[in-house]
This record gives C-alpha cells, sequence and structure tokens, in this order.
C-alpha cells in the first residue's frame, strides 16, 4: 500500500505558541523533509505574508505545495488575487481549502450554500485550468458531515467534479475520534471510489495519530500533518509517528529514508527552536530510554523485551539513563566504545556509576551530557590528566557603562597565561578569554565552536538562589558533544561546563565516541 | 457509564527521563490527584526503596492503591518479602503484575509456563486472603495474546479464579494500535463476563489515548495511566486526557472535578521539574491558543467555530496569542479586565500591539509573561509612572575566591539609596540587593517571593554569545505573575525582568487581573 504523505510545517506548524520562522528557517526545514522523501511539503500561503512569498520566489521543487482559500465571495476566480499568487508561486501542487460546514458557511463566511459551493468550483476549476495538480481541503469536514452529511458531501461533489485531484477531509477543530474518522473517511472513499481521499487531523482529543491510521484503514491514501506534531492549540497529526506506524508495523510502501527520521527531527526541532519532546514516539530521545532496573537489564539481553521496534529503524538509539536506578551493565554498555575491554564487574565501573549518583544528588544530569560522561569515565579511569588549571577569573558588569569584562588566568605546564576579553554579557566574555588563554597552546581550540547553551533552573523554588544547570554542545565538524556544569551561581556552572567541553576536544575522544 | 481510573504517575511516571520524585513531591501529587477525584491513586512499589516504603506509613486513604509483583519464582507466597510488604502498607487496594506472554515467561522469567501459572495464583490468593482488593496488571499482555492466546487468557484465569477484583491488560512495549487494543480487550470482557476488565496502555506508537477510549468501546470499564502521561520511553497513556474525553465528549460519568484538571496539572509539572507540553490536549496553555489572525478573529465571535469543547469545562482558558499576526481585537480582549472602557478602535490599541510586535522582533515574548505585558500597556495608556530609577550597578564575581557581590543604587523621588549584598551567584545578588534598597521606601515588597527563574536562549546558534530571554514568575499569596527580560546580557535580562515585577506589585495591578 503507498500513502501519499503532505507536511504542514511550515504553514500549520507555524501556527503553534513559540514557532516564528525566518526566510532562512523555512528554506532548510523545506529541505531536511523534501530530502528524507515526504511526498510534498507546503511552502506556505503566498497571500498572507512577503516573507511566504518570496519563499516561493526563491524554492523549486517537484515536492512543494502552495496553500490558499478558495476564491473570495461574489468574485470571479480569475480575479481572486489569492488564486492568482498561487498560480504565480509556480509550485505544481496546489492546495486551497474551502468550508464543508453549514453552520460556517453562514456563520464565518456569511454566505449562502450555495455560493459556497460556487466557490469551491470556480476555484478549483481556474486553478487546474492553468494545469495545477489541485489538492481540496475540505475545513470543518467531519463537523460538517455530523451536521449535514448531504451538503457535506456536495462540497467535496463540487471540487471533484471542477477537477480536484485529492480530497482531503480535514477534522479543524480536532475533536474527532478515531472511530468516528472511520466511519466518516469510509463513507467518502465508497461514494468516491475513483478519486485519490486524505485526512487532515488536529490532537485537540489526544487521537490525531490514531485518527490518521484509523483513515488509512478506511482507504484514505493522502496524509496531511506535520513532521513534529507542531501546530495551532493541541497541534497537528504527527508525521513522523504516522509514517512510522504505517511503514514499519502496517505494511505501507516505505517511501521515505526512515533511518533519517530522529536526525531530521532534532535539526526541525532545533530550527524551530523548540525543545523536541523526549517522549516523542520515535525519534526523542527517551524514545527508547529505560530507566527501571529490571528493564534495563532485559533490554540489555533482548530489546524486543521492552521495545515494539528497532530503535536502529528510525536512526535512534537505545539509552539506558543513568540515573539512581541504573545498575553496573547500564554503565559498562555506555562505556563500550570508549574502554572495550571494560567488564562490569570491573571495580572502576562501580567507581564511575558511584560518581553518577552521587553528582546527580548535586543537581547534575548525564542523560543529555554524553561529553561530560565521557569526561567523568575519563577521570575514574585514571586516562585522564587535566591539560590547564584555573588560576583565577574575575568577571566585572556595570550598568549604565554596559561594561561585562573576564580576566581568565589558567596554568598550562607550570605556565601562566592571562586574558582578558569584554563580551556581550558575562559568560560570553569568560567564554571568549578562556579560549583566547587556551589557544595559545592548543590550536586545536580553534575549530571548536559553541553550538548551544542552554540554561535551567534545577531547584525553581529557590528562584534567583536556585541551583542552575548549564548545558554547552559543542562542535568541531567532525563531532559534536555536550557538557554540563551545575551551580548556584550561572558563571561557574558555565565555567565548569566550557572546561569540560574544552577538555573533551583535548583529549581527541571526539574520534572515537 | 462509570469508568474507574487508576493514576500510577507515582510510579510508572517516575520512570520518565528526568523525573525523581522526593517523598514530599509524592505526598503533594497524591493529594493533588487523589483530592480531584481519580479513583485509585499508586503509591510505588515499598519493596523497590526506601522513600516508597516511607511514603506508605505516611499516607492513608481509600484512593491508595500499592504496586508490586508476583511472588518469585519456586516461593512460597507467605514467605515472599515483596508480598508482605504490600501488606505491610495498609493499602486497601494492591495492583501486582504477572506475565502473560510466554516468551517473557520463559526467556527473562526463567521459568516454565506452569510455574508461571502457580505463581499468580499463590500471590493473588495470599493478598486476597488478606482482605485486599486485588488488581492483576497483566504484563505484555497484548503481545502475548499475539503469541499465545490461549495461554494469555489462561493467566488471566488463574488470577481470576484466585480472587483477583480487576483483570488489566497491559501494553508494556507500547505498540499495540486501536484495532487490535479493541479486538482483544472484546475477547476478554466476553469471556469474563462478570469480572471488571481494565487497560494500561505506553504511547510508543502515538495512540495511548486512542487504545485506551478503544479498550472502553469493548467494554473495559478500569483505565490507568499517568495523569500528564509522564512515564518510561514515550510514555503512558495520558489520563487526563482519557478523563477529559470520557467525561465531556462520550458521557462517560463525571467522577472527577475537572474543572480543576488545568490547575491541577500545571501543579503536577511544577512538582515534577517537568515543563508541561504546552499543546497538551484539554490543559495546556496553549490548548485553547489561537494564532492565525482568521482563527482568533472568529473565535472572538463564536468559540465554537474553532473549538471543540469549552475552555472553562477543564478550567483552561482561550487564549489569543499576542504575535505579529494577532490583531487589535486580540490585545483590547486581553486588556479588558484592566482597562473595562478601552475599545478596540482605540489608537492606543495599535499602539501597545506595534509596541509588542517591536518587542517580539528582538526577542521579547509575552504569551508567558502577562505580568511584562500589563507593564508594557500601563506605559502606553500614561496610566504609568517608574517608582525608581537605576542609578547603577555593579557586579563583582571571582574566583576560586566565590565572591558573587552587587552594588545597586537606585532613585526614589529624587533620593538615592545604595545596598551592596552577596548572594549565590550575580542574579542572586543583583535580585537581593534591589529588594532590600526598594524595601526601604516600599514594605510591600518584602510580600514579593519570587517562584520561579527561566532562562531561554533565543538565539542558539550564537551560543555563549546569543540573546538570551529571562522569565520570573512572582508570587505575593494573592497573585501570581510573570515578568520578562531580553538581552545578549543575562544579568542585564534579569534586571529587566526583575524590575517589572517589582514595578508590577508596586502598580496593585495584581487585585486587578
Amino acid at each position: 500500500m503507498r500513502i501519499e504523505f503532505y507536511d504542514t510545517t511550515l504553514r500549520d506548524g507555524a501556527q503553534a505558541a513559540g514557532i516564528s520562522y525566518s526566510l532562512a528557517d523555512k528554506k532548510q526545514i523545506f529541505s531536511l523533509l523534501s530530502s528524507i522523501g515526504i511526498d510534498l511539503v507546503e511552502g506556505g500561503d503566498p497571500a498572507s505574508n512577503p516573507k511566504d512569498a518570496e519563499f516561493f520566489s526563491e524554492c523549486v521543487s517537484p515536492r512543494l505545495a502552495a496553500f490558499g482559500s478558495t476564491c473570495r465571495k461574489n468574485t470571479a476566480a480569475e480575479c481572486d488575487e489569492g488564486l492568482n499568487k498561487l498560480i504565480a508561486t509556480g509550485a505544481q501542487t496546489v492546495c486551497i481549502f474551502g468550508k464543508a460546514s453549514p453552520r460556517h458557511v453562514s456563520e464565518v463566511l456569511g454566505v449562502s450554500e450555495e455560493e459556497n459551493l460556487g466557490m469551491i468550483s470556480r476555484s478549483v476549476r481556474f486553478l487546474s485550468s492553468h494545469g495545477r495538480r489541485v489538492i481540496f481541503d475540505a475545513e470543518h469536514f467531519y463537523d460538517g458531515a455530523d451536521e449535514d452529511m448531504a451538503y457535506a458531501m456536495r462540497c467535496l461533489e463540487c471540487a471533484r467534479e471542477a477537477g480536484a485531484d485529492t480530497l482531503v477531509l480535514c477534522d479543524t477543530n480536532g475533536g474527532t475520534f478515531p472511530d468516528k474518522a472511520y466511519k466518516l473517511t469510509k463513507a467518502v472513499v465508497e461514494a468516491f471510489p475513483e478519486q485519490k481521499i486524505g485526512v487532515h487531523f488536529h490532537n485537540d482529543a489526544g487521537t490525531a495519530v490514531a485518527s490518521s491510521l484509523a483513515g488509512v484503514s478506511a482507504g484514505a491514501r493522502h496524509v496531511q500533518g506535520t513532521f513534529l506534531g507542531f501546530g495551532e492549540r493541541c497541534g497537528n497529526a504527527n508525521l513522523s509517528t504516522i509514517m512510522a506506524d504505517l511503514m514499519l508495523k502496517s505494511g505501507c510502501e516505505r517511501t521515505a529514508d526512515l533511518k533519517a527520521f530522529t536526525r531530521t527531527a532534532h535539526a526541525v526541532a532545533e530550527i524551530s527552536n523548540i525543545k523536541l519532546d523526549p517522549a516523542m514516539p520515535y525519534v526523542g530521545t527517551a524514545a527508547f530510554a529505560h530507566k527501571a532496573g529490571m528493564h534495563s537489564d532485559a533490554v540489555l539481553k533482548d530489546p524486543r523485551t521492552f521495545e515494539h521496534v528497532s530503535p536502529e529503524e528510525v536512526g535512534n538509539r537505545d539509552s539506558i539513563l543513568l540515573s539512581e536506578v541504573a545498575g553496573r551493565s547500564a554503565v559498562a554498555k555506555k562505556l563500550e566504545h570508549l574502554f572495550p575491554s571494560l567488564d562490569k564487574s570491573d571495580p572502576k565501573v562501580k567507581q564511575i556509576l558511584d560518581m553518577v549518583k552521587r553528582m546527580e544528588m548535586k543537581g547534575y544530569q548525564f542523560e543529555g551530557a554524553d561529553g561530560s560522561f565521557v569526561m567523568l569515565a575519563e577521570r575514574v579511569m585514571n586516562a585522564f590528566k587535566p591539560s590547564f588549571e584555573l588560576e583565577h577569573y574575575c568577571i566585572k558588569a556595570v550598568k549604565p557603562d554596559g561594561v561585562n569584562a573576564a580576566e581568565v588566568a589558567i596554568r598550562v605546564k607550570g605556565e601562566v597565561t592571562s586574558v582578558t576579553e569584554t563580551g556581550n554579557g558575562p559568560v560570553n566574555a569568560l567564554d571568549k578569554a578562556l579560549r583566547a588563554a587556551l589557544a595559545k597552546h592548543f590550536p586545536q581550540i580553534e575549530e571548536v565552536a559553541l553550538i548551544d547553551y542552554k540554561v535551567r533552573v534545577v531547584d525553581p523554588s529557590a528562584a534567583t538562589g536556585a541551583m542552575v544547570r548549564v548545558l554547552i554542545t559543542s562542535s568541531d565538524k567532525r563531532d559534536t558533544w555536550t557538557t554540563v556544569g551545575v551551580s548556584t551561581d550561572i558563571i561557574e556552572a558555565s565555567w565548569s561546563a566550557l572546561t569540560d567541553s574544552f577538555e573533551y576536544k583535548l583529549t581527541g575522544r571526539g574520534n572515537v565516541v
């Protein structure tokens, strides 16, 4: 069975609270999603804002779709600005929405039921006559069918008759349950046996993925959603979950590069400036993470015992959470790349585990900080000698002058090097000064770029006196690693994460892990 | 229809990456969940760790359930430490899990199929003979039934025959789709017509809520999950979503205080130190948030147009996101409590909207910072005069001495007050110094407690040189408000959020909003 997948991250996804894409963001996301084999990626609505219009002027791809609405009421399609802009995008596939609910037609649109049908017909016919493939999104279809099934079906029939290639049933308010989704989709599939039928669900009842699967069971062959479920209110149907469900577990044709899913999910979340839900099915960092001692032991023996699919199938991996309930076998497993001969009965393994537990009590967290975990293990295994030592640092921040200065003095092989730098803020000044001092001795430090800096308050109830955890992600193009520092003092926590990051680089471990 | 709901946040939920509950956390969450009418709240496994055992010694409630496993292999139930600890908890309801999959019985447990049945029988009989209500969780039931339906049914039959009150079918690996969940649950309901049947789903395929609903459709009358979906890997079935789906939309008896759900969800997330997913159905801050200009206009006219249920039903509310696509009516709506006579055509509304847009371009975000939005509106409406002005501050941080000192000088009605304080870190020192200086003039500042401090990097790709957004949540017992500051300098961003917070308190607006 071949299902066509249509992603609307760049339009419906951008309706999510907290998301705002720049033109560069849109181009990157388009490129990521189309390169892993999403059949159609919607670029936006050229009529809604200049940014979307500019995107279309720069993007050419057979996977590109442009979104718009039916023409304005009592307007000829030829004279409708929105439809003409759709044609002007050059996208071969256009998706337009029209209303399929009598209540929306009268209350929101304020036109007669007949005129709504006319708007659908005129718009679809105009776009098809320009040689475009037309996808018709029947807004509020499921609610509309509840109110007046005959009218909802007439909307679809008008679109079909005017040349629409695909009829998409939308659950715009997101409240439809899978059983109803199945029943109504099946009725449409049976009424339009020659037509490609699609579904588009929102997650307000927590069932968007299941309703999409139900739609496919009922005969839909086109599924709309957003790759990570981003969208207005509770989000759209999560396309990465649906695609993995259908391709890995339901025998649908594998038309996408599933092994690139996890990497792509992280990249899309990063560009969207949204923390990827660690529990997101298939692609989350915790999707295959095991904590309970008994579960992690069983998974180390046979992953099938507590995993419904293999994480490699989606480019993810098992992780054994290093927490107070983790055991020796979990630690040994995590270190097998670095110290292949290390056995779980080795007393060093116990020492590392105890150190992890002690530091987690203080607010450290190694689940997401592999770089610092490697450094901790290096210290315990005695393979590690620090490349430099702190003599002192001194930070000064004055307002309104706006001065942020850091003096850093480090000792390398007995020699003290001192550098003072100013920065955008105290941490930036500290980073610049340390980096400059180190580069005098270790030129390879210049290759390290800090690509992410996160601060988390560990104990929020203490407010500004709380412990803060700083996570720094660094990259030298070959390798990317994350380090962690914890303190009540954000500068000290940042210092600690920075030094771990630079030490990690200097060990050369990046080529091993 | 009456469904019994069983929450396992304190046990299965605690298996989630990043969650670790203290004894005090467990007591608070137990109290929150039982007070809103969750039928049974699992406290933990008394045999797994001392913290859980201590919890049971302090918690007495008819809603309390204790969790454990069947007795060890080849052990008499009377001699089994775990079962005796379950009895010792005093909980009237005990839930034990046993295996229902032949593969797990042989590969993980390493016993014969007959001995596994014996372990189930002995354990259930022992607990029932002590007058406990026994809930039997059939681990891996759905996968086990696929392997060997007859054996999975025999496990259930053994538990029933030994006195189990409720038989719960568990999808331990979380890969079961709703259609299979329906079919197999229905088969069990038909095979045990006199028995209460329950379901327990995990979300690895993104369908745990839908499978729970399918289980209820098939005749299950007991549903296990976690209130916010926390749990190992991709989480457990989200009980708040399921309960709202069933009680608001499927005609199930309203046995819980749904109007307390949103408040409770925020409290549970806070105690768990997990950011509540803003898109979580019903209870997320964005669950009823509208951004697209057209949608928010329609919702202001008639909320039913884009909402499947009324947010008031679950104690949530509509929100119109103040973003670049928001309109005047959204701003006027947000300000109607403060300035009741303000009309959306007032030029001040346009000024406020323009200011929001300009500041959001700089990295501010007012969606979650109502306190700063009020202050912005106060400034534009000319009702606001600052209570104090900054003369200067000077921060010094030195390591290894560990000194963090802040000197703050402010001007109040022409008089300059200067205070120096030390703190755990530079921001804490700044907060203490500003607070001390203000309190000399405005004693009500002493009532303000800072209850949360969050830092978000707005532009992560610039790493330590990036813009940071600081959100501070303050409370004076009557009111809680959040303020925002943005800068490349974390100290300056914190200063800006702190001053907005104190100014908000001094306006007395907290009694109005």
